[in-house]
């Protein structure tokens, strides 16, 4: 069933469809599509009760997510239902839904259930769970990206409307790359993190994947609520910018990019780089190695040590029930120092003020989503240095406290998707929804 | 000679007066004062004849501070004049004037010299230094108050209109109390740090001392220069906030107040928030503990680290060399570790919410500067535990990003000043200097 939020709302309004239909027809998809291992858990009749039941006395005209379906990733509490991170024996039940969660059921979003994840959100592959490998939507030999796989997936099979994914390294963008969506990862803390697992609490942000960019940007609009609980917690105000007529954007120069030697996604990403231009922009090559060097510290730097500091229980006294690639990472943050921490400041404090030059000079960044894809079987062959290679235009987007969304930009002849990514100052949502809606109306 | 810079201006103005004869009487009373251990380095004539020279061709009425002398703490460069932080062996001798010290000159101010600080701007007392224990401007047998301790005795008996301190932990504020002085510690950022040997990089601010509020004013409004060359930096970018005719303050609750069995300084502090009470405000007790937590943090935490990274070669090749409770203090920097770094980052941000509460709901907190003063004798005693004490109300201000005022607040019976601080938010400066006025032009 086509779940497009706005068609599903007018069919509500008309009374042509009613929402039990529409989560039987969601129920059945779920069972037909079981090996993808998509779901860590699916809400029972008895659990989705409360919430059709709170639909009821309510006026579709008032809920803005009336008795759309959604699903969670399963490092993000629902209520009175486990939270996993994909790992087994850190299962827990938390007495109450994260914060964001909350917005969106009061909002008529209906949860349909958790969805799977690379363990600990420590991942771009989808392949990291104890609830087996996540599958591609759209050649299930391939990864689904991660660590937000099933709830990318989920959405792409349609089984949800929308999902909610979490973004540290990159975890919002490359599933939407991967399975054609939409993937919105808003600046740091306008979209709180309370009730959710974290992965670096300093970095960590919620996003949003939906099919259409009008559908992630009306969830974005219930989605981003300060919440004086969440530490990181930031008021949602846009920036001032607009969209012009005539714009520029800044794209990496060609010793920058890297497709890994997958010459397609170059050429896609060559073709997205025109349709931009063709809109009445002028693409400008710059240097990219400040926003790499940002990246790499990622892994190789402090901010490991907060993955250590968010499961440091679980790696210290049930190692062994950690998934071996993920406890490799997170234990290597146990050792850091604080000169290390503030070294690494220091560059990314360089960094971002060579990042202000740019975007004051240009409307928005656009790079590739990912330089390339790969087969599951690839990437169980060589974890950590796929995994890395898929982080090389997105782990610098949280340190940098950037805004960004990740675009479809067309297909491989082998039908996986490639996507691009429109980067903007914290705060620039707006101007790259706007940016983003005039690339893709356009044929 | 009555250094006013508004005074000086009217007489360079009127004709009344020269630069050259400002400058020769303040050279008088450098010998006399030579036993205050004011100065690292007073500057001859040959290396004042070109900021002399430069003037020539100026106009007065085009710079704000022609003529206007000023002393220069010296950790802060002053091109071809060495910079010693206060330790010998760390002397070198600078090619170019710090960012802050380059706006000061083109604004027509003449450099003075370099002024005696406690080691490596660590310490709140001036009595740990290569130069000798700076004394107190009203009695000498009490400290001065440091780290800034040469900077602002130099303007309390008159030998510079205004000087350039620094302040991390209180260093621009305590020497203001101590020496009945107008201290600004603008929001971080908004002043250069370039050219300026680090304390702890990350929270290193340049401040003012001078004897009047519109002296310090003036000041800040050449200094407050956006520098990309530091990537600290901030654009000065003052808040919408405009000062009301009633208005409320927030002040520590009773329980919170710290005046280490010093009675005089409690009744000082009390007249002060009468005073303020008295224009047409009402205070406000708050908890106050949240500050104290985040102060505990600056030589408890990781922040000791940036002083072991800004001096690791002094102190690992010529330790021997290093002030010993400087020595001590900064050595402790090298094995803290990145768990505590976040730990104390996470603390951070939740009193930070607090602080966004308070001051959401007020315009402005008004504390003590610090609870009490020491004699010099007695910090020499108890090097350590004292200087805390006076760092209790005054840690925790860049830690969490906050502006502040050192204001004049009294005399006790034995003639020593007494000060408060008005508090506000980053970017506050223009409201806490409209409010200061208010209180000093109040009788």
């Amino acid at each position: 069933m086509n779940l497009n939020i706005e068609l599903l709302r007018e069919k509500y309004l008309s009374g042509e469809l009613k929402v039990e239909k529409v989560i039987s027809s969601i129920f059945e998809k779920i069972e037909q599509t079981k090996n993808y291992n998509i779901w860590i858990y699916t809400l029972n009749k008895q659990e989705l009760e409360p919430y059709l039941k709170n639909l009821k006395t309510k006026k579709i005209e008032d809920l803005p997510l009336y008795g759309i379906p959604f699903a969670i990733k399963d490092n993000i509490n629902l209520e009175n239902i486990p939270t996993t991170a994909a790992c087994k024996e850190y299962k827990y039940i938390p007495k109450q839904s994260a914060f964001v969660v909350k917005q969106l059921i009061e909002a008529g979003a209906i949860p349909i259930g958790k969805t799977n994840l690379d363990q600990f959100a420590t991942g771009l592959v989808g392949t990291r769970s104890d609830y087996g490998e996540c599958k591609n939507s759209i050649n299930p030999e391939y990864i689904s990206g991660g660590s937000s796989s099933g709830s990318a997936v989920s959405v792409a099979l349609e089984m949800a409307s929308f999902s909610l994914g979490t973004d540290t390294a990159g975890s919002g963008r490359v599933p939407a790359a991967f399975n054609n969506l939409i993937g919105v990862k808003a600046t740091k803390g306008v979209i709180s993190t309370s009730g959710v697992v974290p992965a670096c609490r300093s970095l960590d942000c919620v996003t949003i994947f939906a099919k259409t960019l009008s559908e992630a940007k009306t969830v974005f609009n219930v989605a981003n609520k300060y919440d004086k609980e969440d530490i990181y917690s930031r008021v949602y105000t846009p920036s001032i910018k607009k969209a012009k007529k005539e714009f520029t954007f800044a794209i990496p120069k060609k010793e920058n990019l890297e497709f890994f030697g997958d010459e397609k996604a170059k050429d896609l990403y060559i073709k997205a780089v025109e349709k931009f231009e063709s809109l009445g922009a002028t693409a400008v090559e710059i240097d990219f190695e400040p926003f790499i060097e940002s990246a790499n510290l990622l892994y190789s730097g402090p901010w490991v040590t907060e993955r250590y500091i968010a499961i440091k229980d679980m790696i210290t006294n049930h190692e062994e029930t950690v998934n071996k690639t993920v406890g490799t990472i997170v234990k290597s943050g146990e050792k850091i120092d604080a000169i290390n921490y503030f070294e690494s400041e220091y560059i990314l404090k360089k960094n971002r003020k060579y990042v202000d030059e740019v975007l004051e000079k240009f409307d928005f960044i656009l790079t590739p989503t990912t330089g390339t894809i790969y087969k599951i079987a690839e990437v169980n062959a060589n974890p950590i240095q796929l995994n890395t290679n898929l982080g090389y235009y997105t782990n610098f987007m949280n340190l940098l406290d950037l805004s960004a969304i990740a675009l479809p930009a067309g297909f491989r002849k082998n039908k996986l998707p490639f996507g691009v990514t429109i980067v903007g100052d914290n705060f620039d949502e707006e101007l790259l929804f706007e940016y983003s809606s005039r690339y893709l109306s356009k044929d």
